[in-house]
């Protein structure tokens, strides 16, 4: 017996789904979601494919109260540049959470990635930064720099941004693109110290496998997010940072031992604070967030699958109440 | 820049894949790969919904020399009937491996899962089952009791099936099934001893959380194939049966060992044999086969992410060459 499902491509969804509160919102539910318990999140299926210097990792997570699941299967294929193609691509599907069917198809790219990594960032700034960010800064010149800082904005309405990179000119590139975005200040800063000095709330977003970060950099009244890290050998952070501040908050403790900054600091023995709180934790409340305008405080993003089911059901539901995407039977 | 991706419905692919030696030769290419040990494979991700009576797995694997690599979803939900809905569904991904770009959308309502299990057992059969079958019994009477047969009937063309269910009438109406479309006698049998006893190979092909083929009814000459099983909790083959065969081997040592009937084997300390053979190793020539007429083998099949890479990649092909299915600009 077929039944209709809905196709949306990645103009479709760039039409439909945009980084804005709602879509905070949204994924900031799903976190909260998290923190109860409830959910069902596997761990992270992962496939090297050493020949052509690629990955695909799949997703998942039922959040009960969400209607529907989302698999996202996220390939990274890093030789693709010198073919003229992206890196990352992918897809992700939407299941009925009661009958199993498909639903929902979406062949976005990984746009809905960029916009959900990007919504968990503004998330962890609206509950651990400061109230007041009057500069923030980026450290990464991509993709991830540029909606960082969008997302950012959204909770903190920061005067100016400052962005590092290894790359001078990449990084003035990135620093004009969110100036044209924010209609705000923004410039390169050459020096990451002096970066992380003037700059209340500070987005790492590289793929670094040496810290970017120095402990010695952090100072009171900083909140640093690192959303860089989603693979064993990656680093951004100084994981004496992690110990010095005082709170460091993971987005799934189970992802940051392995992907995460925890990884790192665990290895060097350095973290000895026990179990770190999830971010789900503090925005549902159960555990305290920012307690003091001086906190120094961290916040380790490596992507959940509770994020895709997120987004997913929120792309299904603004396509159909725009008609956005087609429909096929199967 | 987007690119052209296919999508095939379960209509499309019932048109352009089937089971014949086509298939179960291109499922038997990647178990002979599987040998080489140069296949990646992870681990099934899996998860349940308790609250709805499912789950969802996921499977894949990449096996060099195919250009492509399948990402296969299969939802469970078994209170699906009461709502007049399959319980099993789920689609297939065919990536690029040397991109990860999307390839092919398979929306197959597990139609390919189907037929590349089936086409297993006729590699299990070509490879283990007696020179000459002139019966072969099926346990269990569903979709796979009936394709088993099949597929088993490609590589060795015997005369009669003897079916045996639980439901009587089950048993009767999947015989007559596989005697209209295999054109030979095929009746019910209510007796499983029998059923064991009349046959040189037998299927089974239930749920069975008891097993529902004793140790004693081994014999001569007997091949066993047991697919049933795929989940911790299922058990269809008499664990002292493993042990008493002269040759037991397994689809993926790794997932027999969890999902399989050897799971229930060690838990009960009756296998004593050491890590099994695996199919692929037989069809690739490193381990014998049956090597008399009189040996009494069994064959554990659990699913394998590389039947998966390898149907889908069949799938593309065929389609390719018919002109089958649709394409959309990703």
């Amino acid at each position: 017996m077929p039944h209709d499902i809905l196709i949306a491509t990645e103009a479709d969804l760039r039409e439909a789904v945009g980084l804005d509160m709602t879509t905070v919102n949204t994924v900031e539910a799903a976190f909260a979601a998290l923190a109860s318990g409830t959910v069902v999140m596997p761990p992270i299926l992962s496939m090297a494919i050493e020949e052509a210097n690629g990955e695909v990792d799949v997703k998942t997570a039922y959040i009960p109260g969400f209607d529907g699941f989302a698999i996202k299967v996220s390939p990274g294929f890093f030789d693709n540049p010198k073919l003229g193609l992206p890196s990352l691509n992918g897809l992700m599907i939407l299941f009925s959470a009661k009958t199993g069917l498909v639903e929902a198809l979406f062949l976005d790219n990984g746009y809905l990635t960029d916009v959900r990594t990007a919504a968990a960032g503004a998330v962890a700034a609206k509950h651990l930064a400061p109230e007041r960010v009057t500069t923030a800064g980026v450290m990464g010149t991509g993709v991830q720099a540029r909606l960082q800082m969008e997302a950012a904005h959204l909770v903190r309405p920061f005067e100016r941004v400052l962005v590092w990179g290894r790359d001078g000119d990449k990084a003035a590139a990135c620093a004009a693109d969110i100036a044209a975005s924010l209609g705000i200040e923004a410039r390169a800063e050459a020096d990451p110290a002096r970066l992380v000095a003037d700059s209340q709330l500070v987005v790492t977003t590289t793929p670094a496998r040496e810290p970017v970060l120095r402990a010695e950099w952090l100072h009171p009244g900083l909140h640093v997010t690192a959303m860089g890290s989603d693979q064993g050998e990656k680093n951004e952070i100084d994981p004496a940072a992690l110990a010095a501040a005082n709170l460091y908050v993971c987005d799934r403790v189970s992802q940051c031992e392995t992907l995460g900054e925890l990884r790192t600091a665990l290895k060097a023995g350095i973290w000895t604070g026990g179990t770190p709180p999830e971010l789900g934790a503090v925005v549902a409340g159960h555990h305290p967030g920012r307690t003091s305008a001086d906190a120094v405080t961290i916040c380790d993003l490596t992507g959940t699958g509770a994020q895709d089911t997120a987004i997913a059901t929120l792309a299904r539901r603004v396509c159909s109440e725009r008609g956005a995407g087609s429909t096929m039977a199967v």
